[in-house]
């Protein structure tokens, strides 16, 4: 498996200003997250304060920052991380679409405004789960729910579908797919609460209740402590200093998910200090 | 006196970017320092990894930023600052140019690469001094030396000659000026040391000896300890946290002179976190 010098999660103002600056610097760089950048950006309205770019809708930004990371061949996999393990000189990144591994890891997740459903984080690990293609072979045989935020999430459906004998499918974005067979779609289901059962769960929603052996939430984003095990976290954002550098050697943080205040120069700022930081640190690494 | 919300010292990246971000905020602001920007982005080499900006060279970086600041109505007072004291719930700026007053201050200076003279922080106050025009009227009937860093300065000799006796006027940068009548102009000079005599000082060059009542260093930039009296410093740079405070309340710093990396966009990133701490102190000052 080819080792990547830096992992970068997220592709907003943070990430792909980290993936620049670490391209300047002649590092190999996976840059994971949206090919579309962050819609924070894309759905901005007009930002005045992005020195350099006056007066600039937020969709016209998203373009500029694409475009420039694409000129200095930056490459952006389309792909939702799960998890990031510190192996001790190397980092295992768990992802829906693959693994792969990476000498140090800038995280760029950005800040999700959504808050854990009541029953997420106690039964996370013991049927309730982030990514459903790494799971899917425990399910041979077994029910599954998924709630699911993106179109991309369907995929995951089916994948799943493969194996388990049904999959309830609750989409929480505009559903215009045709998933069928043993997926069975919901429409307009607010999920409440998860519910742990003598076997199973249920799942408690502004109606109905569902119940099966396992539950998928296939966030954009995963919450930070649960993305790296062992990250010290400063309220809901990731602890850093200024070199960005966080509790865990090798992995930097930057952006909206190292704290206020949320401005996309003061995240692209960010970025380019981790960018900089893991450089360093790489170079520690062969200095060893 | 006009009381500026927040008077800021810089006009760099990380100087423009607090100003724009104070002015969306609806605050007043004076923006200090050079007219062109900071020297040290319009004489850079093509810059790649400024989010936004692909491969622009220095020049036209500097006219993108100063576009962007004139485009919003910020302005350039085109002053050195001589010393910033805290006098409680504001602060008293001493320029070259005249007096100011503002509730809070952001330092974004840069990072000036000179060292000073030997004998120059020992007697600084008593004979040694960084502005002509502040300390003018202490040197009727004396003799004073000014070592020069810009054209600029030869406004200062002459205010100064109007008062002293006599001007020895040591220019270090390409001198095209027409200082005479009590000015004497010495091209080519190298100050090497300040010796303190029994009365005044003797300026040790690489040639000669000059002595004088006082000696003026007329540098582009104060250190940042002389700048601000009791400014905790961390090395050469000045200490601040994640928000840009630095140890006194009201005053924060942002860009190259809080440490490195020397950067653009982390300069222009800390600018925009420093002038949003300094507009909620604002708000914390009209809570009283």
């Amino acid at each position: 498996m080819e080792r990547f010098d830096i992992a970068i999660i997220g592709t907003g103002p943070a990430g792909l200003e980290a993936a620049i600056t670490a391209k300047v610097r002649n590092k190999t760089v996976l840059l994971l997250g949206s090919s579309n950048t962050s819609d924070k950006v894309a759905k901005a309205h007009t930002i005045q304060n992005y020195l350099g770019l006056p007066n600039i809708p937020g969709a016209d930004m998203a373009k500029t920052f694409l475009d420039h990371a694409k000129s200095m061949g930056v490459e952006i996999t389309d792909d939702k991380v799960n998890a990031v393990y510190s192996m001790g000189d190397y980092f295992a990144l768990q992802c829906h679409g693959g693994d792969y591994e990476a000498k140090s890891v800038i995280v760029a997740a950005g800040m999700s405004a959504m808050k854990p459903f009541p029953g997420e984080m106690e039964n996370l690990g013991r049927g309730v789960s982030y990514c459903a293609t790494c799971d899917a072979a425990l399910y041979k045989g077994k029910t599954a729910i998924i709630i699911a935020y993106s179109e991309a999430d369907e995929e995951e459906a089916k994948f799943l579908a493969e194996r388990a004998e049904s999959v309830t499918y609750l989409p929480q974005y505009e559903y215009v797919g045709k998933l069928g067979g043993n997926i069975k779609v919901e429409l307009d289901v607010k999920p409440a609460a998860i519910v742990r059962q003598e076997t199973g769960y249920a799942l408690e929603t502004d109606g109905d209740t569902y119940t099966a052996d396992g539950v998928f939430i296939l966030r954009e984003q995963v919450a930070p402590s649960q993305l790296v095990p062992g990250l010290t976290m400063d309220g809901n954002h990731v602890q850093v200093d200024r070199s960005m550098a966080t509790n865990i050697k090798g992995l930097y943080a930057c952006g909206d998910i190292t704290g206020t205040p949320y401005q996309y120069i003061k995240a692209a700022g960010e970025g380019n200090v981790a960018a900089l930081s893991a450089v360093s640190y790489l170079a520690s690494l062969n200095n060893k």
